[in-house]
């Protein structure tokens, strides 16, 4: 299995990192390939903009979805973009590893799904979902944050962590045909002592080598709306009525 | 009314600039004062790093939330960060306008929301949701996306827009404190013929003008939890068994 882990945490030494260490190293002792793409390292640039385009569709109005698909089409979008996506390409595994920040990603990161993720790539037209570009393919969100895990559930204060991000597993990862398996999440670590910190790391070396058995969360079939993405079912009660 | 409106597109020329323009021209001509940031134009940072701080509470390790409360007590936090938390602890209304990226924001408002969104100043220990730092003001999310209406909703194939927008609406603004208003939305933008675009910018007029009587979303309420965010119910329940 050729596995792309894509990294963004501020801080070299935090415990984030340690995950991601962790991951390379049960990985790579099971015998799969693995690379990394460190965004802070790497300096990475998160801005969407014309600039990524060596070659415009159109030179005086930038659609960027459109843009990206003519830079495709041509191998004109910047370099920086065609490395990342040609890493994603090839890989069969893709691990997110990153803290939470507002319930999502930080920046960094963000600006790596929103140029990296490229229209004519990696989804385009009915391309998305379950006939997305990236189908066959898995995901994995490896997340830190602070707060505990009975802040989120159905009953509890910030409501069930994957409707929280939804945004990412449901329209970012299974948009582009991904299947995604559960997060796995690092709870309370600022607060955390190094013992129980120890166990996060145990805990996410297991859950690796288990992965191959997993069950993937459920998202949307195209095969049950119909062409302009109308539900099937209400097309039935439509042609009924 | 004090408005302030963070606008991040790509496009100088974009109709979400066009929603901009309405808003600024709109909300003045009703007396009320403006400011807008227009992420893009100013070359905002969106990357939060340890750069951040001119003065550090831990220099060997960078946990950003804590040297975000540093960096706010000792008013040496980054000038750009300073510059946008005055405009933003000044308002009475914050417009975040931008096009639709992965179901969130552009990652460069991304970026001012984990940078200007400080631990320390908009929130911090328990102060979130209704007991917010930004309690008192109000937020109103613009967007433009290629989806249409249908596509959005209980049995559609995205699921309900406000769902899919749950980490920004309820995450980030609910949890500032901020009473969220609905959001906004110019559907289908990039296909629509010019007739469709002005009808929607007579529409976000019209809406602009009533936003003063409007119900804000509603968010959970740190009164229906515990000291350590555990409902209440569930304690009294606990505590009858």
């Amino acid at each position: 299995m050729k596995v792309l882990i894509i990294h963004a945490h501020p801080e070299p030494q935090s415990f984030s990192s340690a995950l991601k260490t962790v991951a390379v190293k049960t990985f790579i002792e099971d015998g799969h390939e693995v690379q990394v793409s460190d965004l802070y390292a790497m300096g990475f640039n998160p801005v969407a903009s014309a600039a990524d385009f060596g070659e415009r569709a159109n030179p005086d109005y930038c659609v960027y979805a459109l843009e990206q698909r003519h830079g495709i089409k041509t191998a004109t979008i910047s370099a920086d973009i065609q490395q990342e996506l040609a890493k994603l390409l090839q890989c069969d595994l893709l691990v997110l590893n990153f803290p939470l920040f507002w319930f999502s990603t930080p920046a960094i990161l963000k600006g790596w799904i929103d140029r990296v993720l490229a229209s004519g790539a990696v989804y385009g037209g009915t391309r998305f979902y379950d006939r997305g570009g990236l189908r066959g393919k898995r995901a994995l969100v490896s997340v830190t944050l602070g707060g505990q895990q009975h802040m989120f559930g159905q009953d509890a204060i910030h409501g069930p962590f994957e409707s929280m991000l939804r945004h990412l597993l449901q329209g970012t990862l299974a948009y582009t045909g991904l299947e995604v398996l559960p997060p796995f999440v690092g709870w309370h670590v600022p607060y955390i002592a190094h013992e129980a910190r120890v166990e996060i790391l145990e805990k996410w070396r297991d859950r690796i080598r288990s992965l191959e058995g997993e069950t993937p969360l459920s998202f949307p079939s195209l095969n049950d709306f119909d062409e302009r993405l109308y539900p099937l079912k209400n097309k039935v009660q439509q042609e009924t009525e």
